[in-house]
Formats: C-alpha cells, structure tokens, sequence
C-alpha cells in the first residue's frame, strides 16, 4: 500500500477538525441550549435504564453513537424520543457526546436472576450458532465472539439492555426499524419468534458473566432439512463424556480457531469462515460430507490422505499456519468433531452438498473491474474496502480478511477463482446465499483473487514455476499481471508470523 | 521348555530306528517282491499323470505321503487301487518311499491354455478368501499361501493335477473319503458345486506359475448376508486407480502380515487370525464395524484414539511388533481398505456384529483341565500340542501361535479369557465356529490365556504392579500362578524381535 493511502485511511470521523463548544461530558450530562441532558435517560455513565428499554451507551463504539445520532436527526432512523435531540447537536457536538460515552464504564448490571438461565441458555446457542436450517447465523458472527461489538456499524450487545435489544429486533422484524445495512438485520428477525427474540435479548443482557461457550444444553428446534440433504445431530447431542469433551475443543477449535489453536494460525481466519455453521452447513463444504469422503486420492498432493491429512492442508494453506502433528490434540478433535457431525452418514458415499457447488463457466469472462463494483456494494461492508477484515472491539477477528498478509496464502483452494465463485455463490452475501447471479459471483470471485496473498508454502523458488506447478489453469491469477503487477511477486511470505 | 520335552519332540516318525531292506528309489522304481512299482503309475520322479487323476507325489511333505500309505493300508482312506500296494509295504517301506518321493523336484506342469484363465481367476478368490457369507475358508487359510501345504496333515495343493484335486473334493462332499481331520474337507466340500471344486482345481494345478495374489476380478458371488449383518463390498469392487492400489496393498497387509509389513511384526501372525475373512466376518472383530467407531474414547488408553492409533495397538500387543507412525504407508493403506470395507456404513453407529460376541460368564468356572481337552481334540491340529502353530512347507506361517514366543503379548486384547471365549465361540474350530457349547469356549480360552507369552510392553517393572494397572479383573490370567510359575514372570521380551 502506499503511503498517501496509508494516510487518506488516517482521515477518520474523529480526526479533529474543529473543537466543539462543549465537552462531551457536559452535552450528556447538562445538555445544550437547544438538546436536553442525554443523563436524563441515558445515564451520567451511559448506563441507560434496562428494564425502561433505554440503551446502555457506555463502551458502544464511537462511530457507532455518532451514526445514530445522524440517523436519528436524519429520520433513517425513525425514533420520536431521538429525533428532536439529535437534531439539536451539531456534527461536532455529536462526535463529542459520542467520544464521551463510549470511553465510560459504569458498572455492569447485576446478574440475571436464576430464573433466566433457561432463557439465557437457548439464547446462547441462538447467539453464537444460529439456526442454518432456518437460514440464521449466529449473532456473534457479525457482532463479533460474546456480542463485542464490530466497528462503527455492528454494535456491541454484550450487556446491553434485554428490553432494548428485544424491541429493536422487534422493529426490524416490523419493518418499524429500516437502517440497517444490506437490510441485513431484517432478514434475521423476520426468521424469529418472540421466544427465541426474547432468548437472545437475555443471553446478550448478562454478558459479560456469561461463559464463553455454552454450557447448558438448550433443546434447539428440530432441523428441518432440504430434501436429500444429511441433518447432522443437534449441539447438545454432543454427549458429557470425555469424547464428548473431545468434541466440543473440536467445536471450538472450529468456531474459534484464533485462540483454540493459535500456535497453527497464521493470519486472522475461523475455519468457519469457509465452513459456515460450524461446519454443517451444506455447500459451505460441510464437515459431515468431507469426514466420509477420506481416505482419498488427491491431486493436489499426488497421493492418498487420510482425513487428519486433509486437515493440516486447511491449516497449511487456507490458515496459512503450520500443520499440527497427525495425532495431535488439535487433529484429533477436530476428526472427533467431523465425525460426532457425520453420525450416520454412510462411509464412501458421495453425499449431495459436498464442498461448493460447481458453477459453470459464466457466460462473459470474468471481469476485475465488475467485481470490484459489486465487491464494493455487496462484501466490503463486512471484509473492508481493502479486503482486510474487520476485528471486534476487543481485537478478536471477526470478519475474515479476504487477501493480504492476513488472508489465506496462494495454496488455499479458495485461491482458485473457480472455489470463491461456488462459495460465494452458495453463501455470500454472510445469511443472504444465492442472491447474486452466477455470473456476480464469478465476478467478484475474480476479483478478490486477483489480489496479492501470502506465498503459496510450496513455492519452487520462481513465481512462473509456481504457477506452472501449481497453479496452472485459467482460474488461477497466481503468475499473472494485475493492474500492472505480478501476482504471487511479491507475496509476503508464506506461513506462521 | 525343559531338555529332555525337547528331545522326546525330536523323536519324530523319521527317526532312522531300522533300515529298509530296499532303498526308497528302488521301491519307487522297481518296487518289491509284493508291491509294484509306484512309478507305473505315480511316474519315476514322482510327476503322476495329470489328466488321469493321479496325483504328483513331487515335494509332497514325507510325513503326508506315509499317512496316506498307511490310510490306504487300514482302509481309513478308502482306494482299491491303493489299498493292496500299501498292504504289500511295510511301515519301514513306506517311509523310505515317502521320503524318496518328497525329495523329487521334476519338471512342473506347463502352464494352462489361456482359456483357463477365467477359472483359474475364480479359483483364486475362492482359494484365497473363499466365500465366507456361506461358510468357506480360502483354502490357503489351512494349506498355506499359494497351496504350499502345512506338515503331515495338510497336503500341498500347489502343481497337483486339477483332476485328482476335483475328484478328492467331490469325493469328500459325496462322502466316500472320510479320513479328513474333524471333518474339516467334508463340510467345505458340501458348500462347493461343480464350478467352484472345478475352478479351485485349475487354480492350484496352475501355481506355481500364478502369482500370489489375484490380478484378476472375478465374479464373485453376492454375498447372503444374515439378517441386520452389514456387507462390505466385494474384493472386485477395489477400484483400479491410484486409491484402490493402496485398498489393495490393506488388503495385502492385513491378510500376509508377515510379508507385507514385516519390520512392525514381532510374532508369526496375521490381522486375519483374530479378523476372519481378510477383515469381513461378523462377530470377528470386522474392520467395517470398527472402521465406523473411532475416534472414540478407549479406557485401555485413557484417551479419544482415531482409528490409525487403533491400529497401532493392534501391530503393538496383538502382533507383538512396534507400531506404524500415524500417516505412514502402512496405517494409511490398513485405513483405506477399512474405509473401502465399510462403504455405506453409518458413521458413528454401533453395529451388529461389531468385535466378538460378549459370552455370559458360564455355570461352572472356566478352568484350565477340562480347557486342555478341548484344546487337544479341537485345536492341537492346526495349532500344534504346544500352542505353537504350524508354517508351511516353504516356512511361512499359517496356523497362528497361541501362546509362547511367536504368539500375542500380554497387552493384546485376546489375553483377556472373556474376549478369546467370544472369538473362539463364534469362529472356532475354524470354519466351524459356533460348534462348541459357551462352557467350552471358556474353558478353552481359559486354558489357552493360561500360558506365558510376551510380555506386555507397559510393564511396569513388576507383575504385580502391571497385573494391578492393566490386568485387574477376574478374566486376567497375568500374575495369577498357574502349575506352579507366575504368568508374566518369565515371559519373553515384548516387541520386535
């Protein structure tokens, strides 16, 4: 990147261009001439008042508070209470209050009552796993791990008010509520009942004391499957065992794989990144599928492999990290918990929704420069502008960075245009699968695979042997020149850093 | 084994005791004054005549070609040719003809038109894994591979004229020869029709010509499988790509251990001693139903174990060895077939017939006298009077040692009374399994797991302290004294040797 990039990115919202009248302290807390006291409601600390519905604004990110404040005045978001207050702040008086609230930390509210752990417990599951079969992902996915908050545009849940949070997802299930990127938050809603709404909204009001992986074992509804489709069992079939407890470090391993199997990652990704749902998801290259398709022949290695094989591929080249040794406590988990999803799945058989799907050849090639139009309206919100990701508030990434030093190295199968096309196809825009059109998803597939990675971990010690070894088909853009550079020429280098 | 044990083993039925009045080639060639020469008929060198029936007596085991002579002479073995030439001989006049005839290397037979290739190719299957769905060992599983034949009781097939192996099996099946051990040719025989002895015929009258493991598909016959039993593909389903070459090396592996994965082997046995039917049989430990049960948790280690690690204990106690490393050829080809057997399997289920049968404890206590007499009337044959198996003639193991030296260590599963009562119920006397009553099967499994063997490679340093950590249940001889030595205390060393 170069440096006057580096700079422009620099130029954020909260650089300081002008100095407000007041502080920030004093708008919330005496408001202005024209704005009332956002302490009124709100809190001296921004610890709002739970059971009013009135939201916890202390630690939300800044950006955050400043958009609402917008949308509020701007009547994007449509709030009667909101929409004289903010209108009264000036631009700059809103950053102020904005800056003010999300640097307090009042203490958080006092553990729920014993009576919600039921509540709390089916929210759990709903929070950090969703329901695929209803297309719902999990909130923690786009709210980052323990609903931490994701940049200016996905807030922090993690001990906001249950009220609140139930009535907002009440809103956009309405369509009360529209401002909501990509209509993304009333696609989910509509999805929910009031029970599981409810569930979500006091799982999310007790963090931060709520653990960070389930531990009770909520009854989740029944899958209901597409036709021929394989149902892999339900979380809490994972039985209180120690293989059960191999199963779930499997588990998550898989959802977490930052910090369940750090030593082996070298860039930002989960392995659900690629494998939705935990890995049940069908044509997100299902676990279940994967698990009763090895020993197999492969290609790409020119011999037989055995599943754990197959698995420090993932780690050499999709997370561009080191492989765990066969036998390892990580291998082994995670063949534990491909094979607790394969229950029942028959050994050998080729099993429909397996990997991505195979999308033809689109009608015009693919095309860099409509890729990077759609790349713009439909994926950079959640990846970044630069591909780069995006981490939640507390540092954990949470959006997977998509080229780059952190992305996956030019030997993970996603490299191939071919792969990224079938996996967008299928799963992209994130809970919003099969809306673009094949040839979008080629598109935008070439694309991002038309930008610079890490080193490919095999590399011969020349790019043009690389790609001829490797990398030698019309789907590949390693070897080849891209707005005027070779990729793969300057690739930083491959594996663990 | 005390001196004087092994002296009375050498006095064998060859020990010179009194000289012929006529040399062996003189009885052959001339014969006696009351016998005719044998070579009017059985040739000079002992050839015979191929299309008339009449057997080659070339490289036949001495020991077989006396009791033959002897059968014939006493009517056990009922020939009216036969019968008055070996009544014209005396016992010393048979040993030296039988030995002249055993030392005879004559031209073999020329190979077969091609046109017997089909039945040669069935033949193979059928001698070599025979078609245990209706109760048919591979032949090779008694006369050793390719037909080489085991000691005095079981003769080599391989080069025997296809006419006299035909006439002998329909001989056996039609009743009118008897003089089999237990009757173990007459109930094979029964479940042959004409092809099958016709084709088995042309395979052993063509070897040594023919290779050591079939290169041909040929059809085998469905399998009739019994109620709830799972069956596993065919052998002519491997498919001929790079996968099914290392299906086929499994398979090669499992059933010629000995051969083809000799430097992780430290006693005389084969995976197909403890798993019938090259890993297939029900109630006999089927790869199938294990392949689909692992990873799993095991109390033996305390530990989730995959299925390769499985493995790896098996060539570690079973096989009295050292294991494989994860990922090596071995356990990867070991994993494959496996994999191949359970295709259409369900992951993760427990299926019927999966390990041996669990025998409820029997009224009277298992107990180590009346095992013995079982043992001497029911396994002695084939697994020799001290438990030390039988090779064949050309040195390869057949029979499987059950204790001493060359058998299973401590460690192995088929130490524990319990699980060598299920396996010997189920599938003992061999290819007539379920024969015995369960008293039997315990007692008989008490008696064999009441001998010295290896010793288990976790030993601790001290009987007492490894029959406490590992062996610690009443079906655990180990530690216990039996005839006055305690088990464990002088066993060989564990591991390769």
């Amino acid at each position: 990147m170069k440096p006057f990039a580096l700079a422009a990115l620099a130029l954020s919202v909260f650089a300081a261009t002008q100095a407000p009248a007041a502080s920030g302290r004093d708008i919330a807390i005496t408001g202005t001439q024209d704005a009332p006291a956002c302490s009124a409601c709100h809190g001296a600390k921004g610890e709002g008042q739970a059971a009013a519905a009135i939201p916890r604004l202390a630690g939300l990110d800044a950006g955050y508070i400043f958009r609402q404040l917008t949308s509020f005045a701007d009547g994007t978001r449509k709030n009667d209470t909101m929409r004289p207050v903010a209108s009264a702040l000036s631009d700059v008086e809103r950053k102020a209050v904005a800056v003010y609230y999300a640097s307090q930390k009042p203490a958080v509210a006092p553990a729920p009552a014993a009576s919600a752990d039921t509540a709390i417990a089916a929210g759990a599951a709903l929070a950090q796993s969703g329901d695929w079969s209803r297309g719902i992902p999990g909130c923690s996915q786009c709210h980052g791990p323990d609903g931490s908050g994701v940049g200016a545009l996905v807030p922090r849940l993690a001990g906001q008010s249950a009220q609140y949070i139930e009535a907002q997802l009440k809103a956009w299930r309405a369509g009360t509520r529209e401002d909501d990127p990509m209509g993304l938050m009333a696609s989910v809603a509509k999805k929910l009942d009031d029970t599981e709404i409810g569930s979500v909204a006091a799982y999310f009001a007790a963090a931060p004391s709520i653990p960070s992986t389930p531990t009770g074992k909520p009854e989740t509804k029944a899958n209901e499957p597409k036709a021929g489709t394989f149902v892999p069992p339900p979380e809490n079939a994972i039985p209180d065992d120690e293989f059960g407890k191999l199963v779930r470090l499997g588990a998550n391993i898989f959802r977490d794989t930052q910090h369940y199997a750090a030593q082996y990652v070298g860039n930002t990704l989960a392995c659900q990144n690629c494998h939705l749902d935990g890995g049940r998801m069908a044509n997100s290259a299902p676990l279940w599928a994967a698990y009763v398709s090895y020993p197999a022949y492969r290609s790409k290695t020119k011999e037989v492999n055995t599943y754990e094989e197959r698995l420090q591929g993932c780690f050499l080249y999709s997370m561009n990290g080191k492989a765990p040794a066969l036998g390892s406590k990580t291998l082994v988990a995670l063949e534990a918990y491909s094979f607790f999803l394969a229950k029942g799945a028959p050994v050998g058989v080729e099993m429909p929704g397996r990997g991505y799907p195979a999308l033809k050849k689109p009608a015009m090639a693919f095309d860099y420069a409509r890729g990077e139009q759609i790349y713009k309206r439909s994926c950079a919100l959640c990846h970044g502008a630069n591909g780069e990701g995006q981490k939640s508030a507390d540092g954990r990434p949470v959006f997977p960075a998509l080229w780059g030093a952190k992305s996956f190295n030019w030997g993970a199968g996603m490299g191939n245009i071919k792969n990224a096309a079938g996996f967008i196809k299928a799963n992209m825009p994130f809970s919003q699968g099969a809306t673009l059109s094949d040839q979008e998803a080629w598109d935008v597939a070439a694309f991002v695979d038309s930008h610079e990675r890490p080193q490919d971990p095999r590399f011969t010690g020349s790019v043009a042997g690389t790609r001829q070894k490797y990398h030698d088909g019309d789907t590949w853009m390693y070897g080849r020149e891209v707005n005027g550079v070779v990729l793969g020429a300057h690739s930083p280098p491959a594996g663990h850093h």
